[in-house]
């Protein structure tokens, strides 16, 4: 018997699709039933064998789920949050795949109520270009990291289960604080994509714009890779992320600030020292990937 | 015969050595001649066969040059000009490979007064990880960019043997003012690095650096590998390009007031529409290359 019956996936794109494959791929679930906002995007997913058939009535699918997925935006959550509520079973485990948390905690208590224990905040740390069903992968979280963010009124037994499916994906499971999270990806995440962000769109919006571009090379393509990420995604990561990243962004203008010091005083000591402490922490990080 | 008779190279690293290979592999130049800091760079490069042989005095070796080539550090090149001033040849042509162009005009005016109209200054848009003869490939230049930027004084004829031995290598070739020059890769190289630094500093410097490396993904991999990059050499071209760098850090951080100011009033649209800009011009740029 598989150690999952039902599992349920709202979302059944990159994230949530993969998911259900990893799980299909070891075994680990006798049925996936998938939920989506396009009836294409559930057939899809139907005939690349990600789910097992789509859901069509959360009243029919939730009650008797051992695990539900929340793998949809962020801003989707609060009202499925509110759709699956009145059909939870007293055993089922709900969870999420953010990229925020604080913000999907607190939508989950305000939708569940005296129900949130049933709900595990998680964030598999694993992305890539594209999107859909299409581009799920059974091997995408093996060997990646997912952040685990337990809730005070979390019993062992719902915690283990969540942290069990992800284990069965091949991932590397981690807990943090929802608070914990947001400030530490606040800082390796979120806002490295503004600043990315923010150097493109200064050179795009120069009258002389093509000059510059030509000339940008490969340090260029490399600090700007994540430039191109979806604007609609990225603004409700930082919206939701807000207080966080604001302190990052004044931390970051901060040192920016000691650097713009060094250069007018040409503090050529202070400038070889500051860089040459990056590059052994860049190089240290490399190499314990 | 061979387009090029002899060709001295100072520095025969990554820079100059694929310079030299990448001629001998057309077959167009006679005979390359090395200059180095020390004779084991030297031997090194003639036993690779990126040099002929290692050159003792420049007396011997540059009045009946065709090229010389100084690849070195933009810092030791003033004292290499010196150095040849006096046995330049009235044919002979001086070029350079540094990475800011109007330190370098500087300071070849101060050194060869009168024959700076021997002296094309240019910049080959070409780095790697690595560095000395044994990194130095004939094909680095092979569809990468070198600008030129030529000084009033120089001929024609001048310019165009600079030029026609960076065709021969592969590359293709631009033109800018040594000042365009500095202001572009100020904005599309020397700033970028800078930004990359701060980021992987702010968060080396902090007690809890490590969780923080924990979470970095691949995002942040690619926007901090030029952070990696040498702290000497970056401290010299910060210097060098300091007023250029100075203007763009204090335009860079006008734009990060910019989306400051939109988050802390959840300019949700604002956002939008800054991050969507980006995105395009990303995206036009990575399929323009």
């Amino acid at each position: 018997m598989a150690e999952f019956g039902k599992i349920v996936v709202f979302g059944t794109g990159l994230i949530g699709g993969s998911f259900a494959l990893a799980l299909k791929a070891v075994g680990a679930v006798e049925e996936v039933v998938g939920f989506g906002r396009t009836p294409a995007t559930l057939r899809a997913a139907q005939e690349l064998g990600v789910i097992d058939r789509a859901g069509i009535n959360p009243a029919h699918e939730v009650g008797d789920a051992d695990l539900v997925l929340i793998a949809t935006p962020v801003a989707q959550m609060p009202e499925i949050f509110e759709r699956i509520l009145p059909y939870l079973g007293p055993e089922t485990v709900v969870t999420d795949a953010g990229s925020t948390k604080q913000d999907v905690v607190a939508a989950a208590r305000a939708a569940l109520g005296e129900r949130i224990a049933q709900f595990v905040p998680a964030h598999p740390i694993a992305g890539a270009e594209h999107s859909g069903p299409g581009a799920a992968r059974f091997d995408l979280y093996q060997g990646k990291k997912v952040v685990v963010t337990p809730l005070d009124e979390n019993g062992d037994e719902t915690l283990d289960r969540v942290k069990r499916a992800w284990a069965l994906c091949g991932a590397d499971i981690y807990e943090l604080s929802p608070a914990q999270h947001d400030q530490v990806f606040a800082a390796v995440s979120h806002l490295p994509h503004l600043l990315s962000f923010a150097l493109v769109h200064d050179l795009a919006v120069r009258e002389d714009s093509e000059t510059y571009f030509t000339f940008a090379a490969s340090g260029f393509r490399d600090f700007t890779r994540i430039a191109a990420s979806h604007p609609e995604m990225w603004r409700d990561i930082c919206l939701a992320n807000r207080e966080a990243l604001l302190e990052e962004l004044d931390r970051y203008s901060r040192v920016l600030g000691t650097l713009r010091d060094a250069l007018v005083d040409a503090d050529s000591n202070a400038l070889e020292v500051f860089f040459g402490t990056a590059r052994r922490a860049r190089r240290a990080w490399a190499e314990s990937q």
